[in-house]
């Protein structure tokens, strides 16, 4: 195996494939960088069984090859290398590595024991502007679920129609969030579960401007295809919850409010709410005015914000944290909070349309608060 | 007590002082923000009884008074409103505070329980500008030594003498770190041992430009008089170590290098050095050609640097991290690196002047290296 690489194109494809690259592997390989170098071209991928992320950048190639490298140590090694290429150059056990006055030898693994991914069979596709799935993959993945004991949630919940949209679900069992968006050339009806770690780094590896990507589903997998550049994941096994049933249809009291002036509110209030270590903050809307408060032994808050209200006056608390979350997520100037009573779900949705919808459980109101 | 500040003001002038506050403090009223509203300004400090920092901003003042504020939870707080004044009012046991539309009210402490620092008697000043202390600090603070066995070492030694110079020195039994400026209106000869801690702190308050400082000590404490801001911080008791006797003279070679290039070989080469848990790199200086070279069970690497080489050739050892520590927080673009043979330390001094010296032991050089 001998070939040679531009290094900015080596540090920029090592840095997305070992997103997939766990760090404490049970199979040692799987802490390794795969490398197959033929037809002009150098391909490597990391894999951590349930994630592969797989690359490919040009190179001169004058003996085809492949190797398995050590993967932190490489991966920073080569970030610090300054020559404009490298040149590699194995003999089955040791990779010679040689940029400009620096050469490093590097013992490699042998590359037919690093484990296959399932090929990705195209039952089931479906095409989506990067930076769109991008923002549904950051306002609803801060809801999957971390307790373990509840396999479907810990991912988010993927439903293509056939009339070519999308909803992205998660949640947690206190709040759900939900996205959904018009996408292109979906060829049906499907339903599937994505981990959430293969979700972050999907987010991580997509770009932000609108050119397309195409999903592809096998039973078992998902594909993305980014040209160059593919994301595999397995998809979680078993039926997502069955949640719309428990989706509120009419409300009492609703609420235009400016989204930025609540998460500033929900903030400050956080601060003495975690003081009670509750982080429990109290909402009361009347005469179009929100009054939102918190108290602890150290002391209590009182922040006012002028709303539109139609309907009920109402007193309701939450976690802070909950509102906190879905603020930070949403580019939205201003949102709808629509709620019936103290003890059923807010929900938040856009002034137009529906491209989200947010349902948080409230918590126990006291009178003290 | 009830006054108006400015809220940004007050903001930079709490962000000042809690750089003093302890975070787990075994008084509690530690963990507070001392302040003392009168004539016309609002004076507010924090200590941990060793360093203490204190600063005043202008206050529009009704009634007179103090109070010691829960620390942690009223900086977080100012930090997040968004009015141009904050209103603060007390009735002894709560202040209460209003800036637009948030209110709050927090349990106060009596101001009368906060200790007082030793009042700092003006035995002997001197002058020097500010990023001047500040770039002394920085490239001599990381070999303090953090062993706590050796009291004396824990702190930053300032040696001031008549002829209106300062020479800052830290070491840690494996390395010396020393610099030596110019000064003003030195009152005459004296040492002292500040604490790591306090000189960090001083470090962080000291701005980037020329305007000088004052610093003021007594027999026990150092007081520096920024105008407005002053930081205290107690003296380590004892003697320094007197490291003048060790300091090498005479060196058999001398070599120029440039502190970019072995800052970026030292860190390659060190990737692979701590994969064998040693951080131990080789350097090899030879025909004006230093290779410095590392091994592990996972490979090795041989990095080149041009240098000019004067006296003999030489193969010598180093924990890379302490070359690398010196690289990072030199300006020069070329050094002297002065060594005798592999047992004796190396000498690292500017190409012109003496503004600094730093003195680095060899670890044990095997021939496998």
């Amino acid at each position: 195996m001998r070939f040679s690489v531009n290094t900015r194109e080596l540090n920029e494809a090592v840095s997305v494939v070992t997103k997939a690259m766990p760090s404490n592997a049970t199979l040692p390989i799987l802490e390794g960088i795969y490398m197959y170098a033929a037809n002009d071209t150098l391909f490597i991928k990391c894999t951590d069984l349930s994630l592969q992320i797989e690359t490919e950048i040009p190179a001169i190639i004058d003996d085809e090859g492949s190797a398995v490298l050590p993967g932190k140590l490489f991966s920073d090694l080569v970030k610090k290398f300054s020559g404009d290429t490298i040149d590699f150059e194995s003999d089955g056990n040791t990779m010679n590595i040689r940029s400009r006055r620096v050469k490093s030898s590097i013992q490699i693994q042998n590359a037919d024991e690093y484990p296959e991914m399932m090929r990705v069979d195209d039952e089931f596709s479906a095409d989506i502007p990067q930076n769109k799935l991008k923002s549904m993959i950051k306002q609803v993945i801060f809801s999957v679920s971390n307790d373990e004991t509840k396999a479907i949630l810990n991912g988010v919940c993927l439903e293509f129609d056939s009339d070519n949209t999308l909803v992205m679900v998660a949640l947690d069992g206190f709040r759900i969030a939900m996205r959904k968006e018009k996408i292109n050339n979906c060829t049906g009806k499907k339903s599937v579960v994505i981990p959430k770690r293969a979700m972050q780094e999907i987010a991580a590896v997509l770009s932000s401007d609108d050119s397309e990507v195409k999903l592809i589903f096998s039973s078992t997998h998902i594909k993305i295809d980014f040209g160059g550049t593919k994301v595999i994941s397995r998809l979680l096994d078993g039926e997502y919850v069955n949640y719309k049933g428990i989706l509120p249809k009419n409300f009492a009291t609703r609420v235009l409010i400016n989204c930025e002036e609540l998460k500033n509110s929900t903030e400050r209030a956080l601060l003495m709410a975690r003081e009670a270590k509750s982080n429990r903050i109290k909402l009361m809307f009347a005469n179009n005015t929100l009054t939102i408060t918190a108290n602890s032994e150290k002391g209590n808050i009182n922040d006012e914000i002028e709303v539109q209200l139609v309907g009920k006056d109402l007193e309701i608390a939450f976690n802070a944290t909950y509102i906190q979350d879905v603020m930070r997520v949403l580019d939205d100037e201003c949102v709808y909070l629509n709620m019936n009573n103290a003890v059923t779900p807010c929900v938040i949705v856009p002034v137009e349309g529906e491209a989200f919808y947010y349902m948080i459980l409230p918590v126990r109101l006291f009178t003290g608060a």
